[in-house]
Parts: structure tokens; sequence; C-alpha cells
């Protein structure tokens, strides 16, 4: 999968939305796909997560819930705070898909990869032994783009 | 799968965008995924396939490209014409997601139960022996929501 003329992956992940009252879009997701409302997540403070934005660290978090259409994920995100490729994305587009999302095994060369394709990295923060990153794909592609890596590689400039 | 509490089934077919260009925006792609460009499709003329848009008959179509994303198809689709959820999608939000798709083996039901949760029928044709519809879920979910059906039913108001 580590194909060095493309992302690293062709299989997605997950598709998220950005929503402004988690609990009421997990209602309506669950109602619409009659399964039970999902447990709201509440992601680790930013300072915690030795996450950044826009070049600066930010505090920035993300309440979270997530279902399974079928092998991929289905993920709403209520930003808590600014400063985060979430509240961005709320604040740009109103309540919408807010991004794809990817697994790759070296986010390094994959991240590398987007910004050479106009796609910057701008979000990102480490999730238990791995990172998540967020690059902005609305000119290029109309939505932001996410990495997911299970094992961490070093990101410069982020 | 007839689950008659919910939509009709939990498995994402289609995560489709609306693109001004779909030879630049299948180029960005391919080349994203690392795959060869694939070729563009275009659809039957609206009268050809029964077409109905906001209540009237219509003659739109467009041009579709696919990609694999490991289960899941990642569609782009150039409107051409106007009256069509594809038009309006672009002129509302840009070159964006436009819509999520789901097969569902019953779509008279599936529809009922989407217009009965305030999203609304708003665009649908003939696909060979089967069909396809928009339900406008902006307001509702931040996205138009598709609904495919290999053997049609027949579908009231549309």
């Amino acid at each position: 999968m580590n194909d060095a003329t493309g992302l690293g992956t062709r299989k997605l992940a997950q598709i998220a939305f950005v929503v402004r009252d988690i609990d009421e879009a997990s209602r309506r997701w669950a109602g619409l796909l009659g399964v039970p409302v999902p447990e709201v997540q509440v992601t680790d403070p930013g300072r915690e997560a030795r996450a950044s934005y826009r070049g600066a660290p930010t505090d920035a978090q993300a309440k979270l819930a997530f279902f399974d259409l079928g092998g991929v994920q289905l993920e709403l995100i209520e930003p808590v705070g600014e400063d985060s490729a979430w509240a961005e994305g709320l604040s740009r587009r109103g309540e919408s898909v807010h991004h794809l999302a990817f697994w790759v095994d070296d986010m390094k060369r994959s991240a590398a990869f987007l910004e050479g394709r106009g796609l910057p990295l701008i979000h990102r923060g480490d999730m238990g032994e791995g990172q998540y990153a967020y690059f902005d794909g609305e000119e290029q592609l109309g939505t932001m783009v996410e990495l997911l890596e299970r094992e961490r590689t070093e990101l410069d400039g982020s």
C-alpha cells in the first residue's frame, strides 16, 4: 500500500461531518440508520496531544460520535473551542461534510505527498501511539483530508 | 436489511462530489490515489430516464466518474444543464461533497421514511430496471442522501 506515487492507501476509513450539537446530530443519524444513539467521546485537550493548528499550539478539543456504515465509519464532530480544523470547517461551510479520512503506514511520506499537491497540513495531534493530521483540500478537492497513523512518524512544520 | 425503523440499510455505497470540470477533478483524484484516470460516463437525458426535479420533468444530465475507495465508491459528478439535484448542489455549495448514497430493497418504503423525517424527495430518474432518488438532507444532515434501487418500485409525487 506504500505506493510512492499516491496517498499511500485507497481505502476510505471515515467520512466526517462537523455539527453544532453532537447530541442532536447523533439522534438524527441513529434514527436514520435504525441503531442506538452512540456514546459521545471527548478528545484530549490539544496541549496533552501536542496539537498544533496553522503553525501554533492549540488546546482545542472536539466531541465525537461514530457510526458503522458497513466498513466505513461515519464520524460526527462538534468543535470545542476555536483554533482547530473542526472549528474552521464549521465556520467555513456550516454543518456539512468536513473530511475524508484514510489510515496510512508512513504519515511523513503521505503528508509530504499531499503538501506537494497543494494540500497544506493545517492541524495535527497525537493519538495514543499514533497521530492524526488534517490537510486543507478545499481548493483542490472540495473537502479536507485526514490522515491517521497507528505508529507515529515525526512531521515537520506542523 | 428491511429494518422498519430505519432507512433500510446501514451500508454506505457511494460518497459523491459535484465538480465544475470532471476531467480536471478525475485527474486530481487519480493522482491522489495513484490509479489511472477513469473513463467519464454521461447519464441518459432526463426525459429518457423519466426524470423529475422538484415536481417537474427535467432533461438534465450529468457526467460521472468513479473510483473504488475499498468497498465504497467515490463518485464525481459534473452537472450538464440545470434543473437537477446536481446543479442545485453545485450552485449551493460550490465544489464539495454532494451526497451519500445507499442501495435499498424497497425504495418506496425508504423514501416515505426519509420524507417523514423532513428530507424531501427532490429528484429521481430511472436507471435500467431500477432507479435513483435524491432527498434534500441539507437542513437535517448537512448533505443530500441518494437512494438506489435495482428493481423499481413506483414512487408518488416525484
